[in-house]
């Protein structure tokens, strides 16, 4: 090793789901929603003037937070946006936890919580989720130098109903809590309507999921002013200008459309709920997923094998080489047709063995 | 103060150059190309399918790595890509600046680097400019924990030569040397010639300025392999999806076109000369600035009766209130009727004091 590399921050890099290529896949791997943007979203970009790209974006992104305040019935002070819900994590993190004592989140839980602490040297503890995956509340009630924890958690897709998260609320008034939604326009009520009650409480959505734009990497959070203020003055002083034009211009069109987002939401719960009744026949177990994914081990087939197979047949699924994870397939939620060609796939494949 | 209140990281946030909208005004305050980006990324925005934004981009964002390894004849293994060059600079001290000793960079320089390193906990010592505002190379051969310099520097403009960047970098074998680039396309000879001698050197380049897509948000690191695999490796342990997919897919088109970039930034480059004599008629002086703005004080007038003036007549330039930058007004080179737009107020203006 030369002499600068003894320097070089070493990590264990993040490896996100395959993003394969072809025509006929099936690619149900990374929770992407299988439906299109909106459709003021195309618009949107078809009118999208190229000459204007030659200016820095707006840093504060403002057209999009006031989209945002105005869909979620908040001020403009209480909305901040990122480049994915990613970069408004990791941002709280570095904003929020900086107490000597131990951050709080689950053993099984969204796999940079880890990460992000260690890189910013920041303590954490993690309570163990009980048999069935559950987080158990009472973990959460001990000193601590802050608590985040998604819901519904990942990738078990498990909702924690919200008197449940107002029980860790009240147990956490002197250090911030954070409320990780990404997956929460597939579940039930959202921690939002707690915010106007508890001002150390930071909510983080994403238009990846619910509103089929991961490829624009736009995520946002929603609380206090106080914590929002704090938020974009870390922001600020580490990078203003972070959320491109097109990101914003199309962000405004995703939102505005409520019920193109309701539609396609619900047929994705639809789909999700057939798909848990067909799996059961197949021999599967799983969480009761509230998420657009279904976290499901099979009563004898192994869960890595299935895997392979599924690839083989160019149906792409989640597997994680994980403790407790390891029997478990995370199985996006896709269109009707393709979860029909999982099932169809599965099927023959189970009575062949 | 609340007790959740205590953690919160206390920073000093960095301000951005106004971005004042209107039809009539000038805006010569933050360094933006003049012209619109190249005529392909028109193109490729009309034909780009919004239905894909669904999905996640390619994390490393493969399609503009091979165009920018094309263009500056390197290997696909030899590029890095993030989200603006402030995005690639912070994730570069975070990945090569892990030493107990000092980093080094101008007193006189980008005004994020002493940001980022408390940020992140890096010692570093700031060797004075001269005062001709020129950087004295021996500063940079005692011992330290890595070298950054920009290259034209800010706000001055000045250029080193080439040898004496080398001269800095055979003097730092053992530490990474980061070279910054925003500006060097209005300027002289690239680093990027030096790395293939020097293992340890690090270029980065921005789509912002000579590209005419600030807009878009594309900066990139050049070096040998075990750099970029070093600074991917950390990229992707913190978040692995920056890169939005129109920014991949309008960045290609950016790089292909090496003749509307070479005709926009000799058309820049001679403004900026013109608009070197017509200050000096004004009586204004500044060090001899190679990048797209001019860093230039008034022989008698104060800078920031100036800034006020001129910001009175909508023509927008940056003012530093910062020792040693306090009497000068950085003016960025506009197209050339906007440049005589200026000129003719400054006259005016200064005959009538």
């Amino acid at each position: 090793m030369k002499l600068w590399e003894e320097n070089i921050r070493r990590v264990v890099p993040y490896v996100p789901g395959d993003q394969p290529k072809g025509e006929r896949l099936i690619k149900l791997n990374t929770n992407e929603n299988p439906y299109p943007p909106a459709p003021g979203v195309a618009r949107a970009l078809a009118e999208m003037d190229t000459a204007q790209l030659r200016k820095y974006p707006d840093p504060g992104a403002f057209q999009l937070v006031r989209a945002l305040a105005k869909r979620y019935g908040v001020g403009e002070d209480q909305v901040f946006v990122g480049v994915g819900s990613d970069d408004v994590l990791a941002m709280a993190f570095l904003t929020f936890f900086n107490s000597d004592k131990p951050v709080l989140f689950p053993d099984v839980t969204y796999s940079f919580y880890p990460v992000w602490a260690s890189l910013f040297g920041i303590p954490y503890e993690t309570p163990a989720l009980d048999e069935d995956f559950f987080v158990r509340t009472g973990d959460y009630k001990k000193e601590n130098g802050g608590v985040i924890f998604p819901n519904p958690n990942a990738p078990t897709g498990l909702y924690m109903p919200l008197d449940q998260v107002e029980e860790i609320l009240r147990a956490n008034r002197d250090v911030v809590v954070i409320v990780d939604e990404a997956y929460i326009d597939f579940a039930g009520p959202s921690a939002l309507e707690l915010i106007s009650t508890y001002e150390n409480l930071l909510v983080v959505q994403t238009f990846s999921k619910s509103r089929s734009m991961a490829g624009l990497r736009i995520g946002f959070a929603v609380g206090s002013p106080a914590l929002i203020k704090a938020l974009s003055d870390v922001k600020y002083s580490y990078n203003s200008y972070t959320m491109n034009l097109p990101s914003i211009v199309m962000g405004v069109e995703a939102v505005k459309d409520e019920a193109y987002f309701c539609e396609t939401t619900k047929k994705i719960v639809a789909t999700r709920e057939r798909a848990k009744a067909r799996l059961r026949e197949l021999g599967f177990r799983f969480p009761d997923s509230r998420a657009n994914f279904i976290f499901a081990s099979h009563r004898w087939a192994p869960a890595q094998q299935l895997f392979e197979a599924l690839k083989n047949e160019q149906i792409y699924v989640r597997y994680f080489h994980a403790p407790r994870l390891e029997s478990s397939l995370r199985i996006s939620i896709g269109t009707d047709e393709e979860m029909d060609a999982l099932f169809h796939f599965l099927e023959e494949y189970l009575k062949g063995k």
